[in-house]
């Protein structure tokens, strides 16, 4: 990339504009390729971490950003940190949530938790710095360290969560990162919950070693039992929480948070002021409403709870049958993606192309790989599916046409 | 800053978590720390560039937003470049403005200019780099630039904008900037316009040395005269337009573009979308609609434009009634700023707290000095007032506080 001539149509012998050399040690997402292919609307995509809009308020959006235009607050600059009335309500919710005082000041309202993620590693990381992540990764988070040039470490998963124990003895081996990234619950894209216990360790080896867990919690709210896991932030004050309304709400509010000690959230204030100044306080009033309203927010998280409680249900149960013993399958607890492994080690990066002649997308394991974005190493028969973007019927057909696509020969 | 210790009540013998050692190099902004004092209620602040809240279209946009959320693609996730509605209209704006193609893949929608600006420089520049900027500077412009680890050089200003003749000798000399940023209508803080003759000439210096120049134009439409200026980018291939909605329909849309080669509109678009993944649909297609709707916003524009006109005239009235020939004032003949020099050499940045002490608040020239934050420099008797906030009473009262307070000794 770092030799690309940007020059369109001019001549002459000036020297060529070139890209900088430091996007060169970022992953391009093969996810993010894949979206362009599932797109066609012949495709039926469970490839896109894409929630279901069916489900989504947009009636009381409307509604909401009618009374806010009342007002010419909706319609100016707002604060770089975020709206006052929203980090209030932002922190009365995660108070709620940690069981641990949060104040407005320790809140920044973000353009998504992915701006969070991106303003955090900004803020915190300087080149070379090392940092430790789940494996396999939630790649938004993967693409945000490389690019502050951190040195990423992997940490494995299993059917609990990371690993905490294996952290813990590269810890008293001598490994200082300066943060832990981990979406704890309902992970993406392996769909495990960190258990209660590790939770526990991780915040006592953050405050015993002296980094951050920057527990990554989008899912939390969408426990198909109703109970959203006990955040790690609970059980340490090493911790900082980033949150969303993109799941619970609806993605175009761009709205997520971080909420961090003061000083931390301070400068992640100032980066976020000469990033983009601010977010909108149209959809900041919107979701400040929406969340304040308890009663009906509770009532519509109930809600998407139980449609994606069936959406997965139906999407396991067409595996189950499909498949039978040739996959193995995570079985969802809540969040939005399950995970299959084919016993017969299939390559599925090499299925992908086949199933999107049968008319389904999915990403195969290898895409969440940390070190290994080539072959996928151990996560090369793996793939991510992801089950709240349909309803059953689509569910079913879509998991029929990858059982077609897996029984072909390779072309 | 990088020794700061984050951790808020736990005690033990860990290391402290610091912020990353990089975040020193970029300049806290006065303004920004301005801006806090000035939120006063008996403060009328003349500092911030806050467009008229009064003349925004809240109506209409209610009304927009309604229509859209019909849709369930004004809830869901985006693509990242931005909804392909709104790349079509603002390519067939730019064409428009440019009078050169500009097609929907050369544009990439970002949450407000600043957003680009911010994109532009990961894209582009590695640490070190050389890159160029007018002095007085638009802040934002030079903290992105810090943060990407530029090589900030200086080039004056005079009253037809950009020395582009001094650009030239350095660039004879052997200086090889790899972008070069302008303000060219209606320069925020200088309120001056670059002149047709140095837009060319600029624009064939880029081709000739291989630069970009990054033309940030937020203010174009708003052209006293009605004619917005040609801009730097009809007269060659090396110019980044930088557009914005934020000041001809409303910041809390969020949204401005970027105009590229599509190689750069690639990367900048992969950068967004680790960045924050995307804008908002719902706001992005409030936009679309506006935008195209080419008869109410030609109305619309005009509009803004003949009340800005009324508002500068005000202050500029004011300014000569209360200071006479005690200030040499620009003559603005758009935008949104008004450019004041105190003959007697008054130091503005010790002016300030008498004028808050007075009611009204103003950003002291030295905050925009590329090399002298300290003392200001050559900048040090200069202050930036800005019109469009208020309706031409609130205007002349502020004039008249601002006289009061520099008619007060040093306390």
């Amino acid at each position: 990339m770092t030799s690309t001539d940007l020059r369109p149509r001019s001549a002459g012998g000036a020297p060529p504009i070139r890209l900088a050399a430091r996007l060169s040690g970022i992953r391009g997402s093969a996810i993010r390729d894949l979206l362009t292919l599932t797109a066609r609307d012949d495709v039926l995509s469970l490839a896109g971490g894409l929630p279901a809009a069916d489900l989504m308020p947009r009636e009381r959006i409307a509604e909401a950003a009618e009374r806010a235009l009342a007002s010419p607050t909706a319609v100016q600059y707002s604060e770089t940190a975020g709206l006052g009335r929203l980090r209030e309500v932002v922190a009365a919710h995660e108070t709620g949530r940690t069981g641990r005082p949060v104040g407005p000041a320790d809140v920044v309202v973000t353009s998504g938790s992915q701006q969070a993620l991106d303003l955090l590693a900004r803020a915190l990381l300087d080149p070379g710095d090392p940092v430790a992540v789940e494996d396999p990764v939630y790649v938004g988070a993967l693409q945000v360290l490389q690019a502050a040039g951190a040195d990423v470490h992997p940490v494995p998963l299993d059917g609990e969560g990371m690993r905490v124990d294996v952290l813990a003895a590269r810890l008293a081996a001598g490994f200082r990162p300066r943060l832990v990234h981990t979406v704890s619950s309902f992970h993406n894209p392996r769909g495990v919950t960190l258990g209660q216990e590790r939770r526990r360790d991780l915040a006592g080896l953050a405050e015993r070693y002296g980094f951050l867990v920057v527990e990554d919690d989008p899912y939390g709210l969408l426990a198909f039992d109703g109970d959203p896991p006990r955040p790690v932030a609970a059980h340490g004050d090493h911790v900082v929480r980033l949150g969303s309304a993109s799941k619970v709400l609806a993605p175009s509010l761009r709205v997520g948070w971080l909420v961090a000690p003061p000083v931390l959230a301070a400068a992640v204030e100032r980066l976020k002021q000469s990033t983009d100044l601010c977010g909108s306080s149209l959809t900041q009033m919107i979701t400040a409403e929406l969340l304040a309203d308890e009663e009906w927010f509770a009532g519509h998280v109930v809600g998407v709870r139980r449609e994606n409680r069936g959406r997965a249900a139906a999407l396991t149960a067409a595996v189950d049958a499909e498949f039978g013993p040739a996959v193995t399958r995570s079985t969802p607890s809540g969040g939005m993606f399950c995970w299959l492994e084919f016993a017969d080690g299939t390559d599925t990066a090499a299925l992908l192309p086949r199933a999107l002649e049968q008319g389904v997308g999915f990403v195969p394991g290898g895409a969440f790989s940390v070190d290994a974005p080539v072959d996928g190493g151990a996560l090369r028969s793996a793939a991510r599916l992801c089950f709240a973007t349909y309803p059953p019927d689509l569910l079913r057909e879509a998991v029929r046409r990858l059982a077609r696509a897996s029984r072909r020969p390779d072309s």
